[in-house]
């Protein structure tokens, strides 16, 4: 059993970092808001900043909302890197299962070889729900060697846990997967909408379509709230323009076209100047509707 | 067994036809090139007109190219029209299997009624492979009690068969599963092509998205071409160009504003400008990497 | 002074015969819904048909909404074609106006030659106010001959009149106007909400914009209607939303890729959804402002 | 006669700090490079941190590539901030004629009004020509007290020098400037490959749109450069896209969908990926040509 770090103890991290401390893992946390009494009750231990916690760990995990909040916590003030450095005759693991910039993250993880440590990207898909029943997705960037040093960790949080390549190969598995994911959400609404303004039944459609090309998890889960207008996360319009904004200041770097991705992060935005920024983010759909001025709905009953 | 009218013997038409034949019905064809001696020695009668096919069958069957084509059959020189009038006291049943405007569908439907016949727009998707197996999906616009009066021909030529609505529906429902498919295939084209020129194995991220949200049958089948540089058709840039051509005339006409289905058009376009209008229309991810100055390639051996 | 044929006295065609009738000219006029008592008052001679007009006049001229007017009034029943034959031995001139497709334009151009007469493209823009005010800009497609011989009836109608080139030359200069002038108000519309939803004064900015490489007529005209909102026609929606759809087919046809034209003619299409057919084209900024969830307004008063 | 800080000293800042000397001010210089022996020779003194320029000056002038740079230097080791609080006594401006964040810079004046300074934001347009020949184009966001006080000194430098309105408000009519000059080129790009492609000659198209509502200083300008091929620059592609980045990511921020600026972006990056970096912006018309598998040529002689 292993000393694990874990930061970050959101609406994601904190079921994860439960998986592990079930797991028989000791666990030391660090949060913004301040580790939960749940936690703490199953045996968490609470650091103060991230140098203590990669002090006392040997697998360090970071759960974080963006590429600067990682960079601080790896090098900021009082950092995991400080830690790092403090213990140096141990060869110890970084893992940061955050969704972030792929370019960022093989410059971090250079960084953390150059101080004799090694680094692991593996973020994750499934959403909370996904946390919860230790069933994400996990894409990962990585040594093979330090992935087989770590699998049975991330097994513990993850159904699907895949090694995609070298460091930064996570991150951009996770990418792919945002393009698509955006992408067909809104080629669902575009294709609903003209059903239901040209007076077909959206769900009728949506079950003939499930049986051909057309087929795909997004017309079954996504279309269907688009259908029964139920626009609750799921996963959050603010998370989805996000992660588009980390897809197409990656793809501006590397010099590729996306032009569907930049227009349908454009769609985001409107969801969010229409204070959606919580809902689902099937509710795109809901910009699309306004340009067509006709909400769908359904005619079977 | 019925007498049925089979005009539009091409790479779909013909198995089609020949499906009916062989299910015990007596076949009454016409196609531009000429009926295939294959067809006729299984008992097919050859006629001249459409007019003709109009007048000796019960059911008569289109299976052509665009909406100008099925137009002129129906109501232009030698039409069916004119040889439905010759035969006035029977109540016949027009099936329109082409894929044409939902819009003009409806107007050559109510002028069949005004003729006291009936119509059924039943447009297809799965290919000549589909054809070829009497596994084709079946889209039907038509009144349900006509729709019970074909509905065994139609299972005769498809495994799928799903009554959407009225008159319209079912060209309504292939629009939807056209914008569908073309918007979800420009999609893995972006994902895939970000994770090459990112240095990432596309073949390895295709097979770790199968399992998430972004799960599609597009990802699996099509995906597989791109990554596998295999773009014989399949579906033809030219079809698919011509059917989203209807998709964004029908949009026009309904007040709906369809900023992907547009943008990809586009790059359907591009494709037909480099000599791929018989390519499969997974080759859009061409004009991407056209763009990226980057062709995806696969990583592992 | 010549006999001069004017089928489609719209809003357009009304004032431009008037000038050829004060001119000079022998008018023969046509139009759908009956000809004015103004025209009549001034000498011009009423005909029933186009063939009528082609026997009557040395020059044809059509003034008609779209392709398929002009396709019918040239060739359908008692069609200018038919009267051209009627009178073989006289080499007449056909002269459209209309704004169509280039490609149908050099087809019809094309049958007109072969029935040993000459045709003429020459779409105009300026507008109403530039038809009455005999200053419209005239795009000629022609023959050298045929444009020297046709020239001073032309600046009869307009202030600019260009040869650009051979039959169609016309219409493709006339596509790139309406491309230019289209895209450069969404151009502005884009600009002038994000200036206002910034908090700063819109028409400040129009101000300090014209005086750089900003700057444009459109800038001028149609940026000061969007920040005084004044969205009455000018060039109304329904127009330039069917000018697109000729430019999209014809890209389609020929090839090219128009991603940002293909984008704008569907912010026309939601136009027309939220019953703006007849406003002016400036109002494109109207569906910006709902995506954006924020109306254009001045700061200063 | 006043003591001038100016810090970046590039192909704009060289030539703006020239002309502040000859009109008679005392300048304090720094750049990333080394100050050129030009400007030491006509009398400007050399500093080695921000900190120094900000002690010894009572205005300083910022001219830097982009947002991270323009806060390093106000904010960083050694910043204009830390000189400022050295010479609190004295109520000093800071210019910033960068093109930078609106939003950024709306929080860097507060800081600087926090520690008891002026800021104003005055970015400029008309390039590196209009920088040598104090013909720029500036657009400003201070309050009119400030403005007053610094508007002569801008004057030196530029022909058009206009308040917009409070801090920001000058970044923000750049980005407008930006949105419009990107969107414009992109629109006379579209149609000079259509009608080049469509067979008429682009230079007699150019022509005769000048005179109508298509006219603007870029038909005028870029379009000339795409007919005659000249893709030198003037303003550089990378510039450009960097300048969109900015406008996206604040649109982003503020709640905007800018569907053409957000496709344009994507262009520039197919530029980049080309080697396109230091081509002129009218050469995005490069990847619309790859597209449509055609290069504008001219017709005539």
């Amino acid at each position: 059993m292993a000393n694990i770090g874990f930061i970050g103890l959101g609406i994601m991290g904190k079921p994860m970092a439960e998986h592990l401390i079930r797991g028989g893992h000791t666990l030391f946390l660090l949060t913004r808001s301040g580790v939960s009494e749940d936690l703490v009750a199953l045996g968490g231990i609470v650091c103060t900043t991230p140098q203590e916690v990669a002090q006392q760990a040997e697998i360090i995990i970071t759960m974080l909302p963006d590429t600067p909040d990682v960079e601080k916590v790896l090098f900021g003030n009082n950092s995991i890197a400080a830690g790092l450095t403090d213990s140096s005759e141990v060869r110890k693991v970084i893992i940061d299962m955050s969704t972030i910039s792929p370019l960022a993250t093989q410059q971090f993880a250079i960084k953390i070889n150059e101080l004799g440590h090694d680094y692991v990207d593996a973020p994750v898909s499934g959403g909370d729900i996904g946390a919860q029943n230790a069933a994400l997705t996990i894409m990962v960037g990585a040594d093979e060697a330090v992935f087989s040093k770590v699998k049975s960790i991330l097994e513990l949080m993850g159904k699907q846990v895949t090694l995609i390549g070298g460091n930064g190969a996570g991150q951009v598995c996770k990418i792919a997967n945002q393009i698509i994911v955006a992408l067909t959400i809104e080629a669902v609404g575009e294709a609903l909408l003209f059903v239901s303004k040209a007076g077909v039944d959206p769900e009728k459609v949506r079950q003939a379509l499930m049986g051909g090309f057309a087929a795909s998890r997004v017309l079954e889960v996504h279309g269907e709230r688009m259908i029964n207008r139920r626009f609750d996360p799921g996963f959050r319009i603010e998370l989805q323009q996000k992660d588009l904004d980390i897809v197409l200041a990656s793809a501006s770097a590397l010099g590729i076209s996306l032009p569907n991705a930049a227009t349908t992060h454009e769609l985001y935005n409107a969801c969010v100047a229409h204070g959606g920024a919580k809902w689902d983010n099937s509710a795109i759909v809901k910009m699309l509707e306004k340009l067509a001025n006709h909400e769908i709905y359904k005619r079977t009953e």
